[in-house]
């Protein structure tokens, strides 16, 4: 097996008719995700087929059909997993700047982790030519944006900047060079860079120009 | 035929022994490469074949096979024809946020345009999992923030901003929330975005932040 955890897929949207939630269909989908979140981790996507799933995870290939429809199903029903977890504990210094280069390490180890990071990744190069992929990708990033605002609001409540700020677009203004960095140039940045950015968004914020 | 202009696709490295360059040789390459990118902004990447590519060009799929190896040797000597080219005009305002609007604009215009934008693309696609394409898109991203530097060094000469300004970094600045949004979020930024890029651009060149 590897060495992700298990996948709460809790029991969202079990087909209509659906013998025994939490039981052997709930189970068969733990089993498929699992499956191929592992497959693409160690695999990549192109090399990740609906018979190495069935493989893998114990279930039968015309299951996965069935229900999935193809590759592509299953890893959107992966991606919906992510996009319901909230993101954990966020930086709380008291200071808009070194919170920023805090959340900036937060983000590049979601890039860089075994799990989101490879269904990122697959959704990013999905994306290019699917809108599914594309708003699946979306929701995932809109709502850690959603989850990571409070860094932003903080900084009003101290008065640290204008009352009209805009917490999403602080957010953003961090993470555009992070993906811009990773996904399009291929490189990590150094702690150096992350807090340079960090520094770039936090004076645009103070000085007003994102509300 | 496609509406997009032929490619100049120079007589960039034959094969050794390869017979008569600028001769059938070099047609045989631009008729590929023609091919290859008219499906690719009509079919998109995954529907697009050696064999499609041999139909379209009247070029032997053997040819093909010999020469590039596969689809994504064809797309990367077609992405190398846009590593070699310089980008047009360039805005020259006397004011360095003025310029970096207008420079945003160009920036969607290359990634929305049939072709420039159509093999960019597929390289941000094919990136996430082939280290060479992600270095080719590295490569073609990088030269035409080269290109662009005038714009931020010429606001260095006007005194606009610090003397040790990096003018990458003011381009890159720019560049990152256009393609965060484009790529990731899967948005086309207003012109009001772009302007508020801009302005976060200039705003942090002038204060210092980029050198």
């Amino acid at each position: 097996m590897q060495e992700h955890s298990h996948l709460d897929v809790g029991d969202a949207d079990p087909p209509p008719g659906t013998a025994r939630p939490g039981g052997r269909t709930a189970r068969n989908r733990e089993a498929v995700l699992d499956a191929a979140l592992g497959l693409l981790a160690e695999h990549g996507y192109a090399a990740t087929c609906v018979q190495d799933i069935a493989t893998r995870s114990g279930v039968a290939a015309s299951t996965i059909y069935r229900r999935w429809g193809n590759r592509d199903g299953v890893i959107l029903d992966l991606a919906g997993t992510l996009v319901a977890e909230p993101v954990g504990a966020l930086p709380d210094t008291g200071d808009l700047e070194r919170d920023l280069t805090l959340l900036g390490r937060v983000i590049l180890d979601v890039m860089s982790n075994p799990r989101d990071g490879v269904v990122q990744s697959t959704l990013v190069a999905a994306g290019v030519h699917s809108p599914t992929a594309r708003r699946t990708l979306a929701q995932i990033i809109n709502r850690r944006v959603e989850d990571t605002k409070i860094i932003a609001e903080r900084a009003v409540e101290r008065g640290d900047v204008p009352a009209d700020t805009d917490a999403g677009k602080v957010i953003n203004t961090l993470a555009a060079p992070i993906y811009h960095r990773w996904y399009i140039l291929g490189e990590e940045p150094t702690d150096d860079e992350l807090a340079g950015f960090a520094r770039v968004a936090a004076h645009a914020a103070r000085d007003a120009l994102l509300t």
